[in-house]
């Protein structure tokens, strides 16, 4: 006989404060990054948690770390609930370790009530999300969804650390889980994740169902002009890359994320050279990032960014570079997911809205092979990446109960 | 009996090879800068020159060099002409040895002439004009025309070196120029220089003549926002200062300068902060530049760059801080010393324009004391302040035959 399966928050709020302690920093946040002896800990205690509640515990060759509940129909693949459990080397305590322990939770709580499901659950501890220690991050994704891992042997940390030998020891750790082949068939994919900007906060609500993931390019625009005297160069004569850029970076901010609701674009980075307080620079040099959902309009806007570039460029007699350096592309969930994390929410009588990740996140890979969907709950500040990331007790709790909801309509469909 | 004083175009271009030798470097501009060896070694000759020609040669306490030719009315003050020797660390062959040297050439033509005038004419070096060494620069004609020095004292080099000891120093190295006090009244002041600009090399004019120097303020500009995730942050919860920061300088530099043929306006300098390609920034500072020949513009401007940022900051739910560092007012020449250049122009045939000088020279402080006016002669590209600095022999030439004439005219008025 099995009861209605339901989070236990005193339970989760107490594994986020022991998950938090495992490379806690003075200022309140945590340093666990990826394969890191921290990062080793943690995975221990999760592993051991499972352990003593009779689940089975798998790893994977890049280290993601896997917990099994079997369901009713052994001819199902397994749908996976989690995140990660590294950190930045400033990070906060719920980023990553939010989604991982409330999907242990939610495992947990089909235990406790003995509930069934017909498909197997699994938790899962994506490795390496963070990329700050071993560049690139979402590694443990990227290989589970089929990425070509073999140029990752010879990545160096950034500590000089040699990833090969660090990840190597992370598994060999953690002896009680057995290894399987990295990537499988899974069922589909739901994260909770704390939303790492600060819509939901402002407006009050509880939840956020993510229906994609933008895609992200960053672009690297050089500006060459003619360095000049300040005060003897007419402007006639001046080729001054300043005004150039200044006007660039102007008409894109006054006109693309203003047209476009779902577009995001941003320059954090600008340098005039050679400096000077009095003269002309010889060339400015600045990044935008840019986000979008659909990659036909990310398409758009760089094309745009270029254009615009060019011709603000030649108008001051001055030419422009711009090169591209990084390139993600965005996924759009599946609706049949999003669906199942909005029925949740609602049977939970919850307020939600429909968002649009501008993060990474693990879900963006897992989207490529399975249905996945993920689920925001608010920071305090939109602030993450930061020792003082924050997430209102009742918030987190809140974030299981829909995730426990999802996974119980996900695994076992009609 | 006295013959037309000219100009011995081969005896100043000889002159001016001879003194590019002093400190001259391999890339074949001078490292000449004020009070060091290689400034001694310069004064030094021009003071030979001079002996050698039965000038007399005196120096004052801030070791400004002068040498004299006597008039034929002992009661009139002298009427000076010159310009510095010291150099940038990297500086060119003419900037301000081109003045000096043509003034030298200009007492030597009215010696070889047996010229009369009625004003004693005064060849004059000023000290540590650049103050790339020694900050501030045109420390000599600051002393000249009153400036108080008592602070100078303690200054100390770029190099380490006391001031104070190099000035002495350099005084003592020169034994044979008698010590006289620092100022005294003159009736006038004209100074030969290379433009530093591009403007009269692009309009083909031998000449400009120069009306009044600009007068230049450098104000820092702070803006401050929110830093936040390039991706999860939504438009309508940006506090993005590199908009505010954009919007403002595009504004100035859509209307400033565009709006006023006599005004400056140059971002030299800009920075985000903390620069990351992926996160909106915490703040943005930039600098600005302003130079107008009038000091009630220059209000006028630096009003309007104040009311600019603070109004764009504040669209942007930003603030900025907006700090004055320097301030260094212009100065109108004397319209009669102006007129003056401008009939000697006209007597040698020479196309010329008025013009405005955007950087400091010593004239900019002599016009405060006297009636004061500057000749300016093309170079090549607009360069100074650069070892490939380069007047055409022709120029340089046509620039001395002009301060002949306007020495000629000035040093015996009717």
């Amino acid at each position: 006989m099995s009861l209605t399966p339901r989070i236990d928050g005193d339970r989760l709020l107490g594994r986020l404060d022991a998950f938090a302690r495992i490379g806690a920093t003075p200022a309140g946040g945590v340093n666990r990054q990826a394969f890191s002896v921290e990062d080793r800990r943690a995975r221990r205690l999760l592993a051991e948690l499972a352990l003593e509640r009779g689940f089975t515990v798998f790893q994977d060759g890049i280290a993601n770390l896997f917990i099994r509940r079997e369901g009713t129909d052994a001819t199902l693949p397994p749908f996976l609930i989690g995140s990660h459990l590294d950190s930045q080397p400033t990070g906060g305590r719920f980023d990553g370790a939010l989604g991982t322990l409330s999907a242990f939770e939610v495992l947990e709580a089909l235990e406790d009530a003995r509930a069934e499901t017909r498909m197997p659950v699994e938790v899962v501890a994506w490795a390496n999300e963070e990329g700050s220690r071993f560049a690139p991050g979402v590694m443990g994704s990227m290989a589970f969804t089929g990425a070509d891992t073999a140029a990752w042997k010879s990545i160096v940390g950034a500590d000089g650390a040699l990833l090969a030998a660090e990840l190597e020891a992370t598994i060999t750790a953690l002896p009680e889980a057995a290894l399987r082949p990295t990537g499988m068939p899974i069922s589909g994919y739901v994260e909770l994740h704390i939303e790492q900007g600060p819509s939901l906060e402002k407006e009050q609500l509880p939840i956020g169902v993510v229906t994609a993931v933008q895609g992200t390019r960053w672009l690297e625009v050089s500006i060459q002009g003619t360095s000049g005297h300040a005060g003897t160069t007419d402007l006639a004569y001046r080729r001054d890359p300043m005004v150039a850029a200044i006007a660039a970076i102007h008409r894109l901010q006054t006109t693309i994320m203003p047209l476009d609701s779902s577009a995001r674009l941003t320059v954090g980075r600008i340098a005039a050279r050679p400096g000077s307080i009095n003269a002309i620079p010889q060339s400015v040099a600045f990044t935008v990032d840019i986000r979008h959902p659909r990659a036909e309009q990310l398409n758009v806007i760089e094309a745009e960014v270029r254009q615009v570039c060019a011709a603000e460029a030649e108008a001051q007699h001055c030419t422009a570079v711009i090169k591209r350096s990084f390139d993600m592309p965005g996924a759009a969930f599946s609706p049949d997911m999003v669906n199942t994390v909005e029925e949740a929410a609602r049977s939970l009588q919850l307020q939600y809205k429909q968002m649009i990740s501008g993060a990474f996140h693990d879900a963006l890979f897992l989207a490529r092979v399975a249905p996945a969907a993920m689920i925001f709950v608010p920071c305090r500040d939109g602030l993450s990446h930061n020792e003082a990331e924050y997430v209102e007790p009742g918030d987190a709790v809140i974030g299981a109960h829909v995730l426990l909801r999802t996974a119980i309509m996900a695994a076992s469909p009609r």
